[in-house]
């Protein structure tokens, strides 16, 4: 049984609320019910945290370090700009997968550049909440070296 | 009768003692005053909360939905690289004034990009706390269609 | 009695004909009519020049030399690559505040540069027609060191 | 019944024999197979293209047009100048799911940035062969606003 | 008696865990006794403080104005991109000395550039946890004007 | 019957005179005399002016709005900096065709550049005096919607 | 009787199918029909070739040589990165003119650099299926020195 | 005996009332009597002219053409962006020298470049209102292939 | 006897008759027969291969895979973007080297980068044909660790 | 007993005369002693070298090869552009120590880089002479392991 | 009596065998002759120094403190990168009159920067030899406060 | 019988010493002896010089001036800065062939870019001590049209 850290950052407590065009009416709880649904079926066991403060992200994934077997992250904005999020990942040493419900090439170009990419496994954006569905079944494929079903 | 939020961004609770060169030496309880003032004249109530703490700030934003008529800020330093806080003002869809002490123009370099003004209606900066009393004037009126007197 | 300069840029002449849906349906002898009230409360005596000739607006704010407490000024597109505005406003060393209609970070890249800003008091963008109001009381306010109403 | 067009760009022949230390040593045949068992489970069917040339694969994105529910590509090196692919995907408008190997954001800085990306749905990177089993996915949730299993 | 407050930055509580190859196995709190036994030599009177985030960071420099006489700051990824955490130590005017564990000029580019370096008295790099007592060395020498032995 | 206005930027009256070898021997009055007879045989009527000053050829695009169908333009070295030109052509809102007698990208890279042409409905270049019929053909079938002989 | 090539580059065989919001709804067989009329008027033979692929094109480039008496080329896509197609325009030394359906200097910036017109005589774009005409008209103009009509 | 045009550009008429920190106190008036004299020696004719607008130094630039010998002018701020009165100068093909008050260099970076010099027989600045003196010398033997005494 | 490929890229064709002034009067027949008579001095055979394609290039290298003991290629025009070709030689593993017959540095800038030379042991450039033979004896040597005569 | 070369790049023979608002009073002579009483303590044996040649300093560091146990730097103005002393640097395969007086960060952008620092232990810069001392302590700690009382 | 030193740098003494359609036909010697009757004029002393080492040309600058009353220099090619002899020149605090043969704005980019110019007095290019006369009397004007006649 | 200058920069006399991993074991004398070989089976004169100071090895170009009839240079880190050796070069007019031991476009960005190549016949890198052999081929067959065995 496998245990991953699925982690959220800043502004994805307003999902359903904000921008609707671009990200959905989903709410990160629907997000979250889906992702157990699955996880139950891989085998594994999720944590969730969302937090706006970067210092409370660094903290979560130090807390992960000998308690959990990879992350899933959602860096929100912190993507682009957070190389203290990115140092803290390096740290822990754990798998990492990147993940985004938008397509960040088709925004701004400043959301074009990820900091956190480089220190993670893969990266997958642009599929709405289903984003987070495929970046577990990547995550836990990596993990295990397993096919999800 | 219009609610809004006064948001201050990081050291700005050090105004007075911090470079009276640039900055002159009100407090930000004497830009306060002034604001209620004003306020009281317009037919606005106010609400003031200041953090050196991007996530805070961004939980104050996101506190705002559904309670206030619009934002007031001067976020700092966060002004020039917060994307995050950005995402906050962009998630609740309010109307926001950005307002500065000094002109941000005059200043270093990497002072003269801010991530927050395409997210904002518009933009004040280099009237000293004199800046505060004009953004709440230009959300007023931008809020309620009328002037000022 | 403080009397102010009222510059308006290449182009301004066309307003409320030149795309209202950036700049509204204001004319510019609109505006002026409501800044001349406002002047008439603060106290100040305005005088208004419009022209699309950089030469021209040189030889004003030369003009002003001697004459004006201050200069309240709209670029126009100028504002982006006039080098020999900026001179003359250090040249003549009046105070000068900067007014944009639109909110000028939230257009193209080239409009977000202003060389006049660092010679300005400060610079006000984003309130349509009202930016000019919040301008003159912006200027008044750093003239006298007495607050408008 | 879905149909997919599965398109691989140059040098994804060599898979298997290219640099196996950045792509593994699974061969495209291997990939294909996995993809078409996936593709059984999920109801779809695929047809696969690989060409070293960009005028053939621009041919091949051209006759999907109307035979067609989507495209699954994987562009290898032409990802970062190919504005050609990039219009022909924009031409025939079907949906586009990018997939790579390999984790371009760890590799050279010229692999960073992706012409595809723009006009694709979203991008996947960095899972070696599953990258092309998560893309599957992907494009099928997309096209049948179903999940897969 | 000189007393000075030294702060940590992000990820550097993991520091003994994190990456040895680059920042060696000492823990913080071995850096903490041997300043302290350097301190007490010097005649000088530590207080520490570690925090992942960027406005407690901010907090403890803001505090420390009135109390204390100069900061000992590694600001670990904040270096690069905090203007916040430089305006704070601009705004309490007391001297600054900063350190890194690692050269920072030879890992990636965006860890060549500090953002706090221009508001310190010096930098000093590379020489790992010795750099926290040549640190603590020059901070003493520059606010006594004395030698250390 | 249409009306156009052909509008010629600074130096193009010394045509004839500076430099042939970029330019060739043809005057100003050459052109507009084959102008005069294409426009004949399309049905158009054009009107002709020539400043060397930006402020003018703005003047003559305001006074083109309601009285022209059209407006070919010839900016001269103004096409690479007015942003007030291309903001008068913006707001007159007549359809625009920029020519230039060489090709602007054999020359001098900051003649690459064209701040008109994206407010332009196309631009013609490298053709000596014939791109301004090229031009006028141009133009007159966007009016028209027909085809010129 | 003047004998030229008209060549298209990638997918303009899709014009008519292809994002007709920006190309219009002409096929290039309607082009091509309306460029043999207007070259039965003008007294010249053409000759038409459409590829996807860059060596093919440069293949029908240099099988021009000794055959034709100048290029119309519209090489799509190509048009931004295809330093070959310029090498091969550059070695058989006939006269080229570069057309473009759309308007360039409107669309995404990568689309506003030509490796292509530095070694044309000249360049016309933003006039949709017209553009080809008038590159007809300019290039016959060029060869004969004679006006079209 | 040689005519020379001595030209000035915006601001220049402000002389010895703009910035004297930065020009000093002498006024035009003060360097046109300067150079007269010298010219008097050198045996040389001078006309005076000075404009805030672009298009009138454009003008005069073109009236100089077949009756001076050659042009002493300082561009003012003109100097680094006009790229039309580059051209007027290039047009009449006189020999120019390019003089200002001030070390360019010492400067704002956007002051660094000229517009001018690269068709200039050299440039001279730093030296005050004697940079115009040295200038006229150096025109002169330049024009006259002799010393000046 | 060792193998090698002498690749062609395009336009290398038509040597000879593309721009004598800057690539010689030689045709790549003439290189040929030079280069198999200097095969034959150092006991080696060699294949030539020339396209004007991409694809066809990228072919012919993998091709060279376990057939081959060495690559001499000169890319042409697609030495400055190709990553594509790049790919392909680096999956291939065969040592490369690459030649120019123009000194690269002296022609446009865009011309001074190779995406090519970091996969290659070594570049010579500007001997024009000679360089195809420096080319073979320096790939001879680097197999053969032995001096050619 | 442990011997270094203290090496002194270009202008350091003027310290204390040369902009003591910069670099202070002392003399190079000054550190010289300091640093050799400091060394006396330390247990180790110094060498000084200045030279304002590039040449002759390279000389010096080739000389160090074989007789000294590390190298303390001050490269002066090299510092920011002699890729050679780098060379030689990473060619003797010392440890180096590089020292600055001023803090190189506050100063012209182009002081802000050191080619020197990515092939140095690490860098000290800030601390006026104090810098050289704190720079032995820690090359002398780094070949000693060994802590400086 | 003032004295003044004439520095040269490097390829200097080469003048005259050296690229002449750049540099004219004259040697040093031809100049040093000239400016010596020309210092004899205005009642100076003149000390020569040529050198192709960026070393010795600081200890020339050196040497000077204290012993001359200005500096003449023309850098060669140091001018655009030697730090060291800018650093030199600001250290020993005497008035430097910068010039060149050529107009460096005419050149290869590169050679538009100077690195000298922002601690220069001011600066004269392009008049061949008569540069240095004009630099000459420049620096005597500066240095005696008093015309040349 | 042709004489060539073979010029070394710096650190070239530590070839063997320095990082064996780049450049190999072979020392400068091996080179030199294997170059007279070469030499005398051409029937050329071969003489050495090596300098780590760029003012000698200008010095050296200046003295081949009519007495050598070629020069074979490897500049060592000078490459990438020395305008003026590339001055010097340019100077005395010989033809030059640049060499490098290593592969210059795999190593660091900053030394991708040779200031030298552009006024050299061609360049030749990366087959380490063979380089020489091939760049003095290479002159040898400029300099006298014939090919050497």
């Amino acid at each position: 049984m496998k245990r991953y850290l699925v982690l959220n950052g800043p502004n994805l407590n307003m999902l359903g609320v904000r921008e609707p065009g671009i990200y959905g009416s989903d709410t990160l709880a629907d997000i979250e019910r889906r992702l157990r649904e699955l996880a139950r079926k891989l085998g594994a066991e999720l944590a969730f945290f969302q937090s706006n403060s970067e210092g409370e992200l660094i903290d979560a994934i130090h807390a992960a370090y000998g308690t959990k077997d990879g992350i899933l992250i959602n860096p929100g904005a912190y993507t682009h700009y957070s190389i203290a999020i990115r140092d803290a990942l390096s740290a822990v040493g754990l798998p990492v997968v990147e993940v985004h419900l938008s397509n960040i090439h088709k925004r701004e170009e400043f959301r074009h550049v990820s900091m956190i990419a480089p220190v993670a496994v893969g990266q997958i954006c642009g599929f709405g909440p289903h984003s987070y569905e495929l970046g577990l079944r990547a995550l836990h494929h990596h993990v295990t070296g397993r096919d999800s079903e």
